[in-house]
């Protein structure tokens, strides 16, 4: 949570100029996003009646050839009314420029305050927008592969080591390596796919009361089976926040919210336990990463993997009981 | 450059609850300030129109008992008319409130962005808005004394000891040593004094075009010598940024624009040079300090004392010409 790199007044000023979006007035470095600098931007509008913006440079870990179809699906989705940001596209009709070598985008400023502990009527807020977004991405033919799937995770976990990942939690080792092989020989292919947002914490849904007022943070969106990002969901709202105990509520309203927009088939309910153990297991196994990768007595805050291992043990406790109708 | 602290949207919007305000619609932990943490606020507006608001939550490096000084000026000057945002009060009439045993206010949110290089026309406003603060402080009672005068330095440098220093620059005990007493011996006692700012960088004025919109970080603010802060305002604004390359063209429009509003008597402009050399060896304490007490792969950049050291070289060499009519 940082801005990574310094942009004068006069970059800013620069810049906002390829944009018909008025003259800068305001700009302030955001502490959002672990990956990109973001800075909030207000300008005079098209108009003069005012506008905002959020811009972003890409610093590390987003592939820039994969930002086109970042960009390119914000503007897809929110035009079918779905509550995304949309890119605005510089003058010769970019929707990405460079800036000190780098590629910056800006993007639409959406309202609202990312929460905690979600309520049961946020939760059905939730499931009614990605639901909403999963039927709104059929028309979007660009494609990115999941790059963190089961064999990802796999791979993850291979490269840490087991005497590594001990040493975050002794327990951790066995509860990785009594799931994976599972998870790799039960992955289900024959499920519906779609574009999927692949990351849907709270951090990245904005509220305003109860009531989605914007999903953000695309950058991990891809074609994949589409209950996962259900599963990844239901795994990143349903427990207390950096806990173990499971919100049967918040469950509830949250499958509730998506079977209003898009009902589950038969076969995508019972895929539901196995996704979830699986959407539990790509947060430990990228947890770990971050954690091994990440020094003790670095500013930034390590996220414990060990919280997903112990969610993934309820989806195995629990079974099919938790997506039961 | 962070957000220190983490507050739910639910601490938020309990938060500006206790304001008349109305209802919370954004906030985002904003890059600002190095021991305070801040937040761009957003709510509905006392009549639905929207308004903008900075949260600051006092970290440390500010003693608490200086709090309601620097609030009480922030309204004192807004309603004077300088560009100065207001505090706004809670709705028992406090201007902070304690949040998780730490002290918040929330203050008027001002347009404009902060320039990295001034044009002369930025400075003359600049100079122009020093002098309006100046003489706007003048109907307000309430005093803090400056915690860096001369002594303090002096205090700063011993505590530090010239080994240590020799360790960032080897010409630096040298350029200290020979500075300082004739600074103790020579600050004089009988010009006149006001609030000042005593910090006044690009980065704490906001500018829309060629004039200044806003003045902030009113955190070192104190009685003093009125003319030491436009010494302070002079070194941080006349030499190339980062370097010791002398603008002469920003320098004159700056001391004009200020004596356009509040000229200097004889006295202050033969004490300028002097005043000047002082305010480069205060950030040359200061930055000595910082940068001693911050370990070098510390995420956070070290300010370099030595060109503040160059910059006092300049006016030792330059004697009264640089501030002559």
């Amino acid at each position: 949570m940082a801005v990574y790199t310094h942009l004068s007044a006069e970059d800013l000023a620069d810049l906002i100029g390829h944009y018909d979006v008025g003259e800068l007035v305001s700009a302030k470095g955001i502490a959002e996003g672990i990956s990109n600098s973001n800075w909030l931007i207000e300008t005079t509008g098209k108009n003069g009646n005012g506008a905002r913006f959020i811009l972003t440079m890409y610093e590390r870990r987003i592939d820039l050839d994969d930002l086109p179809f970042f960009l390119d699906l914000l503007d897809h989705l929110s035009a079918t009314g779905a509550p995304v940001p949309r890119t605005i596209h510089d003058r010769m009709g970019a929707s990405s420029r460079l800036l000190e070598d780098k590629a910056v985008a800006l993007i639409e400023f959406l309202p609202g305050v990312s929460i905690d502990r979600p309520t049961p009527a946020q939760a059905y807020s939730v499931g009614r927008a990605l639901a909403g977004l999963h039927l709104a991405s059929e028309g979007f033919a660009e494609r990115r592969a999941n790059t963190l799937r089961p064999q990802d995770w796999q791979a993850i976990v291979d490269d840490a080591g087991y005497e590594a990942i001990a040493s975050i939690d002794a327990s951790l080792p066995d509860i990785i390596r009594s799931a994976l092989p599972d998870l790799l020989d039960q992955w289900p292919d024959h499920l519906p796919r779609s574009i999927i947002h692949a990351d849907l914490f709270p951090d990245n849904v904005l509220m305003l009361g109860h009531t989605v007022s914007g999903l953000i943070d695309f950058y991990f969106a891809c074609h994949d089976i589409t209950a996962y990002d259900l599963a990844v969901t239901h795994v990143a709202w349903c427990f207390e926040p950096g806990g173990q105990e499971f919100r049967s509520e918040v469950s509830r309203a949250l499958i509730e919210g998506y079977e209003s927009i898009r009902p589950l088939s038969q076969n995508e309910r019972d895929a539901m336990p196995l996704l979830a153990r699986g959407a539990s297991m790509r947060f430990v196994a990228t947890r770990v990463q971050d954690w091994l990768d990440t020094p003790a007595d670095a500013l930034v805050t390590r996220k414990d993997p060990v919280d997903f291992a112990r969610r993934m043990q309820y989806y195995q406790r629990t079974g099919a009981e938790v997506f039961a109708r």
